[in-house]
């Protein structure tokens, strides 16, 4: 008998196509009553700026200020959190900030650069690649403080060449109302900074900081206050009250990805230690009750000891509580008929993270279409890549990567079409446009073009 | 006297700051009661599928079908409009088509393809670049029914070689209910099809089409119905009732951006011929009530000599009063001190669409920041990027070139970052990776990273 209750399937059960439905199920259920209290709290913030910042702020974190900018963390609070910390913390955020900002270096040069090329009759078309302005990066206050995001989203910003990352993050008063709050959910005593989190804000570089949360920051950094500066894009997780903020300021700035819980696909052929896909799962589970794991196996007798391995590991994890609800909620390990199959199915679920557990993940790889990242390997444990790889850890959930990927260097670049038409290509393209305009009934446009006709 | 009182403003008076506040506010007020709608429209068809869309088509675009298959557009359809056209709109579909494929295919060869890289410990690290299985584009019926914009929409999706796309397209019935509606404001005769849109679909390549509209469409396309399959991304223009849903759907599926009104600006030495402007000024301007033409220019005299050709050019445009009611309403001839200040201004407009009209165009276009698309020269006319210089037409509105970029084939494709860590790159990345997630609380990924370290 199995001490964790791991939903166990198989594809070549008849119930599969039902069961696996129920695994996969998940909604983000909209709040009726969040979404009203957001939208108040953004009208106000858009109406009253500061004095409505200052007013949510203490009221949802329990934390009062005279002012926004007294609110505001200097590079010397950084700097001290940094110089705080044991060696072994500053010279892994050094580390990991160094190789987080080499890939996306390498990912610019690969897809982020301007572009442009002349017709034979000298008209040149291309694009203009520039970085935003001004952006602004949400770190969750609460359990979910992980300076690791806060690399994750700075870095990339600054390899675009964006000059201003505000950050934003708040510092909620232990047991403040979490109605409304800006938390993920935890408590803080008041005004306590997570120094890891300010640390990390001094070695990857951001430009001002204020700790405000929920609704009311989203609000501010995407209309501007007297204190706060508008930016052009808000990125950054959040928990129900950040997201639906996020949601309704879009189009007034840009945003990124709403994240939902995150997930983990193993697919493994049963060459890897069991104990170690076992760990692998379990660090997607620790996360959260909401976080999914997932094997898919063709070798029922592999599945078996990963299972005997997740019993005996649990005992010594310090968030088994977590991990074993995760598991049991959210979790299935499901053995298929071959490895083929199992990317057949891992498509259809198009995961966050996919680790391919192989001898030879190179065979999988070509057939796995939709992922946020994937791990290849035995070596690439998921939590090396949420740390210090190289490639963003920030990435589509919830099958969003049917569509969607990995924030990069290019959610921090805008591109602008260039087009200089000769005078021997107007000749041409002129009568073209000319015809078509007149099928749309748009005169002007016609004639325009028209007018760049030689008599 | 002018007769197009179109507002003239100068950099040099002391009320410049508040004029130009006046000329660039416009927001889209969001309608309570089109939003209840749409929200009512979105969950009837997730409920009920086809027989909520053909009650919508019925109620909304007057248009009464047995069966959602009925309304179902056929490839022989698509052939027999492209057909029945005159030869010069035949030829002018296919060498627009041709254009902006060509433009589109240097695109994914700059920014679009799978990259990677091993470090010296043998860990690789890349993304692979894939494009999305299906899409969904929305073709606006009515006054707005743009071939042109279904060649912009159905291009880069092909080039990044998305296997099926899914149009929709409405056919309200003449005089049928607006509230609702599929229409861009306009009305239609029972059914009736617009031929160059079809034949558009027969020259861009359509999979299948839905001549279905509004939000019932977009609810379609994002949940599936039994007849309507489900897509990963919609794009296209439409109505309130159509923004307004695929913002709603947006996380479900991806969305392109919202477009507000159209816009240009035309940022002038006075190198180019009056007549030219005016009529790039009216090129915007006919489009709808609400697009705005600016002109920026550093000299007095030649905003003059333009005004003229707007008095004079006026009365033969057959959408003469659409275009002085945009003009009057919210165009602007603006004189500057500089061409540098006009770049500046420029930037803080951050416009759809920017004419650089300068003898010397290449000095100007560095200092440009902000803008959907950058036309060089005299010869270039938005009109020519509109229909087939190459180029995307659907572009960013109302300042969001800020942040965003025009429609492309990365719009269609998405990226999983690849990863694959060498037993030698675990030993270095392992103790980091461990370290960070101590400090994080994240034991199991601590251990993950662990357990790949030699003992």
């Amino acid at each position: 008998m199995p001490s964790v209750r791991i939903r166990h399937l198989s594809t070549a059960s008849a119930d599969f196509e039902a069961e696996f439905q129920r695994v996969l199920h998940w909604s983000a259920e909209t709040d009726d009553a969040i979404e009203q209290r957001v939208a108040a709290i953004l009208a106000d913030v858009q109406q009253r700026g500061d004095a409505a910042v200052l007013d949510c702020t203490a009221r949802f974190d329990g934390l009062a200020a005279d002012s926004v900018a007294a609110l505001e963390l200097s590079q010397a609070d950084f700097k001290a959190a940094f110089d705080g910390l044991p060696l072994a913390q500053r010279e892994a955020l050094q580390a990991a900030t160094r190789r987080v900002r080499s890939y996306h270096e390498a990912q610019k040069k690969a897809c982020g650069e301007s572009w442009s090329y002349r017709d034979d009759d000298g008209t040149l078309l291309g694009q203009k690649v520039t970085p935003l302005d001004r952006v602004g990066i949400y770190v969750p206050g609460g359990k979910a403080a992980y300076p690791s995001s806060l690399i994750m989203n700075a870095v990339p910003a600054h390899v675009a060449g964006v000059q201003e990352i505000i950050m934003v993050v708040p510092t909620p008063v232990r047991g403040s109302v979490a109605t409304g709050g800006s938390g993920a959910g935890g408590t803080a005593t008041r005004g306590e900074r997570n120094d890891l989190v300010l640390a990390a804000a001094h070695v990857a570089g951001v430009t001002r900081a204020f700790t405000i949360g929920g609704a009311q920051a989203v609000a501010a950094l995407a209309y501007g206050t007297a204190t706060v500066p508008k930016v052009d894009k808000i990125t950054g997780p959040g928990n129900a009250y950040v997201a639906s903020a996020k949601k309704r300021v879009f189009g007034q700035v840009g945003i990124d990805m709403i994240a939902g819980p995150s997930e983990i696909l193993v697919l493994a052929d049963g060459s890897t230690p069991p104990d170690w896909v076992a760990m692998d799962l379990f660090s997607q589970a620790e996360h959260d009750e909401l976080a999914q794991s997932i094997l898919l196996c063709p070798d029922a007798g592999y599945i078996a000891r990963v299972q005997d391995a997740i019993d005996r590991l649990i005992d010594g994890m310090p968030r088994r509580d977590v991990i074993r609800a995760s598991l049991e909620g959210r979790g299935a390990l499901i053995c298929t008929r071959s490895m083929e199959e199992a990317c057949a199915i891992s498509n259809r679920i198009a995961p966050e993270h996919l680790e391919v557990s192989s001898d030879d993940p190179h065979r999988w790889e070509p057939l796995l279409r939709h992922a946020g990242a994937i791990f290849l390997g035995a070596f690439t444990s998921e939590s090396l890549g949420d740390y210090c790889a190289g490639p963003n850890h920030v990435l589509p959930t919830s099958g969003t990567a049917r569509f969607s990927s990995p924030l990069g260097v290019y959610d921090f670049q805008k591109r602008s079409s260039l087009i200089e038409v000769s005078e021997a290509g107007a000749q041409v393209l002129g009568p073209i446009a000319a015809t078509l305009a007149y099928g749309e009934g748009l005169q002007a446009h016609a004639q325009a073009a028209e007018l760049r006709l030689k008599r």
